[in-house]
């Protein structure tokens, strides 16, 4: 799992209809308190809103398991909103 | 998941029959409005082309559930035209 | 699978239930004896500590296992803590 | 799925039954006309040969119903033999 | 799959019963005849020894084939030591 921090949402109407009303995140990946440069589009399972850090998960099987279906095409899902990061870089 | 950009497209005529008939699209990778420079050879599930922003589903499980079927091998999908980029980078 | 080494600790209240009093583990993924600068955040199944060398498996079947359930929104974790890592690079 | 150049063959004896008689491909990923630096070593399904542009597809379950398999230790193989390449880069 | 070069083991004490009496085999990624800088922890089916060159496959389901089992925590596993690499990066 990453940590990131989500910085925006993607709206999408022609899509698969899993996706109908659900609105995705950008959450940007980060390492400490910087980004990685790198991203992704998360389903939001845990009402996340922009500027949380949160959890991720980038597994199909996970993310399906949020949505409690063995169906759906989705594989990168929130799934916690990160109230502490503690770590020591000194080690 | 990641946005892309519908760039082109490939064509293979000797393959394994499921990619039969299927105009398998080239999408380049984005992040914001830049290119990652990287890119997927994606399954056209919901009639994008060229130029439009998608979003991109990475996972086999769930590239054939947009088929309908549990067999056919398949991974990378375009699952959604995305209508709008909402982000905040100052966060 | 990859070596790292335990340098903190995520906390989350708001999450999937799966996760209720897991303490997950930031995990600096090492080469040697250096930082590869990328991380993981594992579930914690052998009680490793801050400062420990750990063997690390990032896939959500495996991942599950440790938990002995076939469900569970999980996928990265750590399966041992490493006593000695024995290699030649001269080869 | 990428799109790679076969620029070669691995061969090895001592293995898994199911590689024997196998002559896996080393394929070199491109993007556009440029070599990325990565690589994949394929099972060839489609009689692919050393300078063919072909489709490569990177998941465990596909590369197994390539063999019509459940089984089998098998995750990166060719699926087809790419034609054409069409794609603007000005966009 | 991926070719790679055997350059030690890494010994745990403390993990899951499944890494018990196992010498997982730490392996260099290379690219032809360079080091590609990255690296897998390996499961040892095939007795492969240091300086031998592997052919590496990092899938849970191919992983757990290889032990001939449905359940076990693994994903990389070596199959086969590699005899020839014949490559032409002429092309």
């Amino acid at each position: 799992m990453k940590v990131g921090q989500v910085i925006g949402t993607v709206t999408s109407t022609i899509n698969h209809p899993f996706f109908d009303g659900e609105r995705l995140l950008i959450c940007d990946l980060i390492d400490g308190s910087d980004s990685t440069g790198d991203y992704l589009i998360c389903a939001n399972r845990v009402d996340a809103g922009t500027g949380d850090t949160v959890l991720i998960l980038d597994e199909g099987t996970s993310a399906r398991q949020m949505y409690d279906t063995d169906t759906g095409p989705i594989r990168s899902v929130v799934v916690g909103i990160v109230d502490d990061v503690h770590e020591d870089r000194s080690l």
